[in-house]
């Protein structure tokens, strides 16, 4: 698989993961063991994955009002991964884990997520699920959860979204209370009944594993019966499917959490996703309605928790476009390569007698060959660099995780959204270079289009990663991240600058990231919110293509060899500073000019 | 419906075809006489066409080995089409037509494109079909094929790419021989038996009508068996489902095309598409296999009749993209308006404690709305500016008709391709807008995506049309076409320089003229059709930016009153010149670099 080798020369070459085997969290690894760790999840997703993902596009998840049903490739695929012991791949080893670090993890779920990215859902969200009590919950809910479900033995979801508050968390009616007097008491937790409504939850109802275990955002009222406005009334609550006792044994009684209908979707088919209803009283768990929760953290710390793990998932989600879009760019490439059509185009016109040609050898195919090249890769390169940051912020010395934090907090919002964006493109180029055939279902590439069509919509649309951005990240304490960003770029292009290939594309980024610079000041020049954010997204989409540059530099640095390999990086790189780069001058404009125009547009008028 | 004002807006206040009654051939139509069809037609379309929409997509053709089945949906809306006498909408009045202009007819087909693309496509292969034969057919062929597809009696296809070619069609290698001695006696027009296999062929089979006439392109070979390479050799023949007789009856023999399969596609799925075997022996016509056809035009003159109605064909496809776009908008738009979500980000933050507000309230679905706004209507302008030219073409006095006739050879693969890719674009904003619920099949707009993604496809690709934009059109004739286009620009900016909020435009859209013509001498400075060509795409799509804006400063022209209809034009105008118009630098610099990079790129070194 040619995506392995570049993963390997980012992560070796580039990244230089072996060198985190000179913490002691990672002694006991090696290239080695990471190698081995890549080749079992690449050979599961080979193996289990991939040959299903088409079936598990056409069976649909099927809800017959009592149960929901799934294929039989779906049980097999997930058997296999839990079989693998990814979902506890980054735990400490007594907790069943292997302490790999994040990148490799992450690394190591880019093959899964390329091989069938419906089934790689239920996997993320379970150890995401998981981590999050690792850190939050008590000794007895990692116990008796965290560890249930990094064995795969229980699933696990994260229920924030109701149907009348998508991306607005403010507006979550969810209520949760107590459970009786001794609510308190409870080992699991302090224990409440929960009622409401949540939307948009993948994986909520399944009978893959065991148990499912919802982790359900709701708000526990005051003494006056009335919930507090805002996000900062919100608390987190662990909510079981099926009850169980401390031992982590089920007790034989069903929670009151029923489904209430599947969402059928354009794509990522395999993941069942679900409207819940909690607490609707059509179980009686202790003989009355109401879903029993257990309270995780502190009330009113729901969101807190939540967004504790948002890295992670943030980054995951991003993975999944850029493999989606990368089956797509190595489902064209082949194509390319074998299809016969067409002559070259030379001053004497084309010998119509001469055989058809590989359309590779066209320049317009070439270029959208290598317009998915450059979006592919330059993600995947971001969401590894990203992966390494997050081993920086856990593993690093003080001084330095703290710069990898404040790193981080300005590149999560792209790596959620850039590859959301751009490696969706690169399907549907994927999908043009087969011409009629990749308009069939007959080739990959339509589904991988529409699969990827979700990731600009759930953990956070493109609308609030571009807020979270400008709003947020580069000006959150004086600008500081925004600096750091800069001074990582800047390093780059004084690197850049002393090899003779490399030094017009590094005066080129240096100019793009001063424009950025420039445009940040300008768009809050005047301090008002509602100025400098209307042109937030166009914004985002200027600052990802620079941090993609940025990258795409950086990799190239150590790509200068003569090898195909090499030269391919350095083309991809070329590619991007050549067609795309110059992009981010129009879109930087409405911003820096806090362009009125969609603010001042009234519905009237539409 | 929204969607008719602008329409309405269009044809009267801006294309202003009331004019065209002044000419012999429309003297008999009126304002009225056109508001009568268009309000038939958006009848028809609404009560018969939209409700049907997905039911014909997700109820597909579906074939069983012997016939295709298509839900009793699709009989019926085209039983309501046929009945409204459209298909011979634009033929004289003794052929059964209505005489009416083409840009009536294009809007009207517009309801229909919009309701229920899929349907739509059945109807749009008959006329062209039959058009093709009332301009290069026989008295004969005229009467017996031609009259009967206006008739609604029978439906046509034109079926030009084979397996190993599509968009080659050099590469054609159906071949066709004369059928017996006498075979150039027959009525019907000099008879052939055809051997080859079509593919894409929509609406190539179905039960729909009585018969399907199909337009065959084929070589005949020389006395030494061979036929000649290039497109040269190519011919055209009427091949019917059923054989018929002069007096156009069944005799009730049927020909020797066979369906091979049906392509399970994307999008676009109530319309069948078919790989068709013409001459494999399935059935005997005559007591022997071969595909009874009957020449049209000349022989070698084949794709010289085809190409004879590739404007309107064109522009039925830009139609069908804009529709599927201004669809989307419209579900988006009512959406937003009712969807409450969020709250508006004023200094202080934001009052949760308030209600959540309308989403439509928010910068940022404006901004989407506007975008979807600006392509939509910009590209329904583009297409029947284009349709007025064809009928400025056929009844305008002959200098006038010479000048429509070179500004629609640069504009019809504007027509084509770009509604096919920025109306894409539009559809994936409308998703967007609805969130979680836009990713569902509940709501249309999943829907329209994938329908549209087939139109960067077919009727000649993406980079097809680019080769034809910078390759010919722009070249032919030392440049004159262009140079008319320039003149007509220049005009506008002339217009608009005079009117105080449309100078700065004005402006803006000169210089942008100006950018277009200079990267057009770069591009062929070493006239070398491979440098040249190498970035024909981002020429084109920089090409495509430019006339839209020049549509949308003219559209604005007549949109200066106060109403709130005229303002929500000028703001699309608005949104179109600082949103859309600068991002032309980018794609005009590699073209006018001539940058080498695609060409250079080697197969081994992806």
């Amino acid at each position: 698989m040619a995506m392995r080798q570049t993963l390997d020369f980012l992560l070796n070459d580039w990244l230089k993961v072996n060198e985190l085997n000179q913490r002691p969290r990672f002694a006991e690894h090696s290239g080695e063991t990471f190698a081995a760790v890549l080749d079992t999840c690449e050979k599961i997703a080979r193996e289990k994955f991939a040959p299903v993902n088409r079936l598990t596009d056409t069976e649909e998840p099927r809800f017959d009002g009592e149960r929901v049903h799934l294929p039989a490739a779906t049980h097999a695929a997930l058997a296999a991964y839990v079989e693998s012991g990814m979902l506890a791949a980054a735990q400490d080893y007594d907790t069943g884990g292997m302490q790999l670090p994040c990148v490799i993890e992450m690394a190591a779920n880019a093959f899964f997520s390329m091989a069938n990215i419906a089934m790689g859902g239920y996997a993320m969200l379970t150890s995401g699920n998981a981590n999050l009590l690792m850190a939050h919950g008590t000794p007895l809910q990692r116990e008796v959860f965290a560890k249930n479900e990094f064995s795969g033995r229980w699933f696990g979801t994260m229920c924030l979204s109701e149907p009348q508050a998508g991306s607005s968390l403010s507006d979550v009616a969810t209520r949760a209370e107590p459970d009786g007097e001794g609510f308190a008491a409870d080992a699991l937790g302090p224990r409440y009944r929960l009622k409401g409504n949540k939307m948009w939850i993948s994986a909520g109802e399944h009978e893959i594993s065991e148990n499912i275990i919802h982790l359900v955002l709701a708000k526990i009222p005051g003494p006056d019966g009335k919930t507090l406005p805002g996000t900062r009334g919100i608390s987190l609550f662990i909510v079981p499917k099926h009850l169980v006792n401390e031992r982590g044994e089920l007790t034989g009684e069903r929670n009151d959490v029923a489904l209430a209908g599947l969402n059928h979707k354009l794509g990522y088919r395999g993941t069942t996703n679900c409207l819940l209803n909690f607490g609707e009283g059509r179980f009686k768990p202790g003989g009355q309605g109401g879903a029993i929760g257990y309270l995780v953290g502190k009330p009113g710390e729901g969101l807190k928790c939540m967004f504790h793990m948002m890295n992670e998932a943030r980054i995951g989600v991003g993975l999944g476009a850029t493999m989606l879009g990368y089956a797509g760019y190595e489902a064209s490439l082949a194509y390319a390569r074998q299809r016969p059509q067409g002559r070259p185009m030379t001053q004497a016109g084309k010998d119509a007698a001469s055989p058809q040609r590989p359309i590779i050898e066209h320049a317009d195919v070439k270029r959208m060959l290598l317009a998915q090249k450059s979006y592919v890769e330059g993600a995947l390169a971001l969401e590894l660099f990203c992966a390494r940051l997050v081993d920086e912020l856990h593993t690093a010395k003080p001084d330095e995780a703290a710069a990898a934090g404040l790193l981080l907090e300005v590149l999560i919002p792209i790596a959620k959204s850039w590859p959301s964006e751009w490696c969706l493109e690169a399907n549907s180029l994927a999908i043009q270079v087969l011409g009629g055939y990749g308009y069939t279902r007959d080739f990959p590439v339509e589904q991988y289009w529409r699969d990827n069509r979700l990731n600009m919509i759930h953990e956070g649309t493109h609308g609030i990663q571009a807020l979270d951005l400008l709003g947020r990240k580069v000006v959150m304490n004086g600008g500081q991240a925004l600096l750091a960003l800069a001074g990582r770029i800047n390093q780059t292009v004084q690197r850049a600058l002393a090899v003779p290939g490399l030094a017009e594309a590094a005066n080129q980024l240096a100019g793009a990231l001063g424009q950025v610079g420039k445009a940040t000041k300008s768009a809050w020049a005047s301090g008002l919110p509602e100025e400098a954010l209307a042109n937030a997204t166009p914004y985002m989409q200027a600052f990802g293509h620079v941090v993609l540059a940025w990258l795409w530099l950086d990799v190239a640095l150590v790509a200068q060899g003569d090898s195909d390999f090499e030269r391919g990086k350095r083309a991809a790189q070329q590619y991007f500073y050549r067609y795309e780069l110059p992009k981010i001058a129009a879109w930087l404009a409405v911003a820096a000019a806090r362009e009125p125009l969609t603010r001042e547009m009234q519905d009237a008028w539409f």
